[in-house]
């Protein structure tokens, strides 16, 4: 088993504790993206990943690659070109203040790439799983024509193919609609990723607002629309404030929608990266062929630890998530 | 619109995180008063502000000027004399134990201040409200006289003025009391922030303990006393505990009392400057022409935010505080 | 009055803030054991006591003494000998993460004591109070005979003698069971702090699980066993998760059981040594004589207060843990 | 007196004491220009100074004002628009390792600043001096005409005007050629700061190698080609190494060449800024009135002192630099 | 062998690194004095010692002695009065630019000392030698009498007296001059540290600029002036800049003059505290007996040491001042 | 071309900058060993490398080998088994204060690894060059066998093998003398890197003092004694103090002597290391086919270049060895 993830990698500063911008002196530095943070959550799985990308050919290209290959994912398939690594100012927040993100990631070097830099059939080779994000058709025309053939190949030579659609409507600058790109996308998918909002804005589908069970009436036209996905899933989350998150997860499997418990997180000590670690665990649940109950639920497990680790990425083991979920000593000392 | 406040800066020094004072190898510095954090949080609110103090003319009371500064507070009309400038030493606490101030402001540049040194006329040229606090009178005779000269002139030239009472017992030791110097000051104030407690003590207003209308009749009687004050407000706060206080606000506008829903602030950052941050939101509100119960609701949300903030100054923007009044995603991530 | 402890002390490493191991450039660095927390606790309370140890003969040997000595316990009669300090690795988890603990204690100067260079008699002359914990015998061999050693003199010289049973099944790897060692140790206490679970595994007492009385029971067996303890003492914690855990403790009197309500601590800013300042808050409480039922409010409350302070050590005053008990402003911003 | 500067400021990020880029978990924050660190060590020696300039219109922009402010620059001229701030990555070297400067500045605000933003006669109302160098031109088109137009109303206004060439040749990209671009703008100096290889490459100057007078020739030649210009100033850098710099200057008056003695800098805390500090000190020194020696010496001792200082930016007072000219008790302890 | 030392002991705040105070965010805390320096320093190399002082009531008089208890320091007869905690600020300098030290001692614990909290019969029973320096005369009248009564009362109890003249003019403000007190607290000394300055200053002593054998003279005429006086020493420090001095040392025996070779000291890591570490070494060496020249050689290696350790204190041990003495491999990596 | 490299890997904790033991807070984190550190050098200088080695399966063991991971390190051959990871203490020292190393590696999973565990067939497959150096032999009878077992294999696979003999008198206590085990080591290389008083000491070579030419004498006797061996080579190291030192490199090519010319560093920024940086550098230049000249001059370039970086392991490329080597340009600042 081994899993692939294309997507942009930035470089991620923010200030000490909750300092607010204009007082730090210092910034955090650390690198992730969407997608490459599912390879490194996968990797502390124990499963083999590598993440492909472009980057600068400089210190900060480097350093990325550094950073992700310490962590055990490969990146033998990267290209180093371009001008400049994207960049993602983070401002922790706390109880009522929000976490806030400000994006510098405009003439990166992934946003320029060029697609003919990726042999996808070399690169995918001995892989099993493809996994993408709706970030990359959002940045710039060379990085989805990139992903189509990425996600073409993959189909082709029959790996199992995710799509978290993460919808961002200030991203898509680049002359298409999400509407117009995305359908070509997901139709190589297995499995997306895919909120009530983003399926009405991206996909159309109507939501009934007064349903009860409007997340399986949404995954159902969903799958009706593209009958090459075979299950649908999403995080619940219910924001008390920003150091307070409740977290569930939700799959409709094609025949009926599956639903965990709620998790309380509290302290919140990272927010990011909450969703991309739910797809690990989801991929990874997949991979080891678990009951779809387990699915989720494991998913669900590995992304609410996600939220107790500073930083983007999900350092967490398998005895660690299956520990949560069996409710073991939640929190208890460990010696 | 410009605001002018006058009071002591102190330097603040705090052990980092949670640690004791004996734990500490490093202070955290930063610079911070009653009155000058109203000034601070005014300027981040985009209103014109000013400072007038009295700093040493040494390397500490240049770089509280410049801290001040940095945040977009006027500081072109203090006094540089004197030996030192006034320390306070805080220790974070957290849950159960509390946080804990050590003072060490005796001898400071501003309580040896020259009153001669401030031209009110000139300093208050262009100003429209004028903001003191019950700090000032506390520290010396000298900043008494400062004070009071400083009040009759904004007075006379058609500032509006306002004073929060914020009585110290144990600041009071250069000759007089409060009973005897804070009349001659609230004489000349549109508005006062004084708690119920402090209403009794220092106004000798009677407590009605049983009373379900309180404050409102405290608020009543010291308006009685003095005419000339139109607006009396306090905050309500409730403490559970060093980590998780509740916050509400009282307006007594002269005819009846306005009241706020309460907000749970979990986890406390930094408790120190609530307060000044509840005035600077007031100050802000009724320069803005707000209604009265908008008023009150957007100086509790300005504290609130300011208890999630490391330092006294609270960093917020007017959008950050009315997002929170509406409740619009509280602590939701802001990309 | 006067405490003598008897134990290892460890090096801490810990990373800052909530990083995994992994993530950390840095570890903080302080130094703690079970029993040496004791004499640490009681230092602050005024209590004059001084711990007995082995260290290396090396600058970490002088350091851990040195830590000691700051905070007041005396480090006369420590034998520098052996080759190194025990480490041991603390990654604080948050909410659903655990905190976590690697030990690296084989080999150290105390596992390799030499008996003989404790001289019991000159140690214990002027002390009132020797305690000690079931860390002690599990370690080695050697530990155990100076142990034994120890708490016999002690008793001859009529001191009172406490032992916390702390039982942890992975260190008793040097040939005899805690079942054959320890009630050797006991015979010569006063007082222990012995859990339920530690009774049974311990000392073989049933326990009935559907009994509403089960820890009175138990003390009343462990009583029963050994006639010479008068006192048998235990907290009740309850974890909800890393960041909270409610804290409550109970005490055997021999007569009757005595019970304390129970805290919320909520952030825990420090697990480690919460069981440790609960024993020193007993001990200071029994040495002043208190009744019963504030020893054991004390004991809790200090062990309370312990949580919200970093490292191993409960840095606080008997005012401090006297206004917990009393509930005055739990967490009130104290000037 | 009053100076005006204009230019680009970026965001400085490097890791801290002597870390390579790849080993940085943390990154230094501050900002500079080569313009802006002109006004900013004026300021510090008592000169009224403003940075005009273009940011973008969020936090960082804020940040970079908020701290040229705290150091005394007036910022009242800045246009908020565009979408980031440039950075540069410093990493800094020692001894035979060479400190690195990685740039992203590209698509900055001020690359794509708005020259109409910039109400000149407004601006430079009240200012007798004007400064800018070479890196403005070099950065596009919009920056050049925006500082043609600086130029043309501070000649026409009758301000004093001095550029500092330096010739960077790779950030030359946006069509002109140095060659083509740079005589507009000398035309309207009175002083530049020219070092021998850019005489040769900006204005063609023919440099005689085996001449012991070369610099003032070339200066001279400068001064013949552009008869406007007064003065022609030029640090005299010796770099030993890293950590070892010897630097005196060179003062040609139209005249003769005055030349100072060289300083020792050894251990060099921070490389960056030290021509700009030299800039800085000659129009103070102009600016006082000072005879043409002393002009030239003050320059070199400001600069030579900046390099003791961490940050682009010459925190250092006229005492200071005096005191280093008069050679009293160098680095002796002041108390 | 026991060392009493007797003086004021101020926190010492200081940014990191080489920033300026006005750039700093963090202040690096100790504590440290040039009494209770020497007790340090002595305390490390072995000898038992003990430091008399008056700390404010309150949590930094608890760290104070904490801090000095760490290192060995006996602290039990210090007066815990008064209000507050001298203070000194330093800013570390380099190269070119001078550390510098800002003093706020006004009105601390010690200048308000009351000299009848020292009873000098008890403190100085068992102790061998009493060490002062010139610094506590000059800061009160009541710091002077307390002094007086210590200095009285160590000579009649047959103790070794030294006394480091230390002259800092500003200082003395308390109403008498450094020539009306000091001859009154050398008259009591066996040894002195006096420069060639201080000699002329405090003493009267004319100095013949052109003499080869200026410091023997001087030497000479202090011993004449007081015979009791029988050993004068002195520091021989070339200041090249902050990062390089030359140190060496002076022995006026009472019969002839020993000197030592001087060693270059480059990089200093911090300049605080030569003097005290040479005052230590000399009375360590004096202790044990060694021969004239050896005694001056261990002063001014241990001096030199101390440059290279940061804070106050001079934290080496006998075997490294012997093999600095030796000049066994200076420098080598010890393993 | 690929490296393989064996041996033990420790965790380094030092305190910050010049801090001694005694007063450190924290310590930095980083991993090292003489033979992965030259595994580390090769991968930065673009050589595939692996390093093998025995790790306890926990998490130190997982940090280290991320760590590797990270800066290019393939680490697919470890033994994860065993108690603990060795660890190192380094304090770094300044002028004439040494840096100071304390050991704690007896135990260590590599100490007691089980030879049988590497394959070293399917080690070696593929690679070109095996490095040891005499640390491995002096740990442990394991440790030697396994390094015996892959010698072995190595020259039978064709292998170039190099040793650095590194006697470290004090490891040896497992047994057998360096001398009974060296010469079984050394018969099966093609390179050694071996000092005069290493010659002497593990070979018994004579050391002819005053000759001219001894070190040239050395290495033939060594090449007499060792035909195999058919380069010698060592660093001459001239120790000013812990931060100058003066570095060049010694080749006897089995034919003649060649030498470098001597490198000052200062300040040393890490002296640990460097050894290992010059055996990579040579590695590396005789893997590109340099001459002999120019590989000694890379060596020792490399060398130098490792000093300035701290940690042990030398970040730097091959284009900044060059640059040295040609004297480029030696610290001017890049830009």
């Amino acid at each position: 088993m081994k899993l692939i993830t294309f997507g942009e990698v930035m470089m991620r500063l923010s200030p000490q504790e909750f300092k607010r911008f204009a007082q730090a002196d210092l910034f955090e530095v650390t690198y992730g993206g969407g997608e490459a943070n599912v390879a490194l959550a996968l990797a502390q799985l124990g499963i083999s990943s590598e993440h492909v990308t472009a980057f600068p050919d400089n210190e900060f290209g480097y350093a990325a690659s550094a950073y992700f290959r310490k962590y055990g994912v490969s990146v033998d398939n990267i290209s180093y070109k371009g001008k400049r690594i994207g960049v993602y100012f983070l401002e922790k927040g706390s109880s009522v203040r929000a976490s806030k993100v400000v994006y510098d990631r405009e003439h990166s070097a992934f946003a320029e790439l060029n697609p003919a830099d990726f042999n996808w059939e070399k690169i995918l080779t001995g892989a099993t799983w493809f996994h993408w994000t709706g970030i990359t058709p959002a940045i710039s025309q060379n990085a989805t024509h990139a992903l189509m053939e990425g996600i073409r190949v993959a189909k082709s030579m029959g790996l199992t193919v995710s799509g978290d659609i993460t919808f961002r409507k200030n991203l898509w600058q680049w002359g298409k609609t999400v509407q117009e790109v995305m359908p070509g996308l997901v139709k190589g998918c297995d499995l997306i990723i895919c909120g009530e909002s983003e399926a009405e804005e991206v996909f159309g589908v109507k939501i009934n607002e007064s349903s009860a069970n409007r997340y399986e009436e949404v995954a159902r036209d969903i799958v009706k629309l593209y009958p090459n996905i075979k299950q649908v899933i999403t995080t619940k989350r219910e924001t008390i404030n920003a150091s307070h998150n409740k977290l569930g997860g939700l799959l409709f499997n094609g025949d009926r929608l599956l639903e965990t418990k709620s998790f309380d997180i509290v302290p919140i000590v990272d927010r990011i990266g909450g969703g991309d670690a739910f797809a690990a665990g989801f991929i990874y649940a997949s991979m080891k062929g678990m009951e779809d109950q387990k699915k989720i639920e494991f998913a669900v497990a590995a992304s609410v630890l996600k939220h107790t680790i500073p930083g983007d990425a999900n350092l967490t083991t398998v005895k660690e998530v299956e520990q949560l979920m069996q409710g073991e000593s939640v929190g208890r000392l460990v010696r």
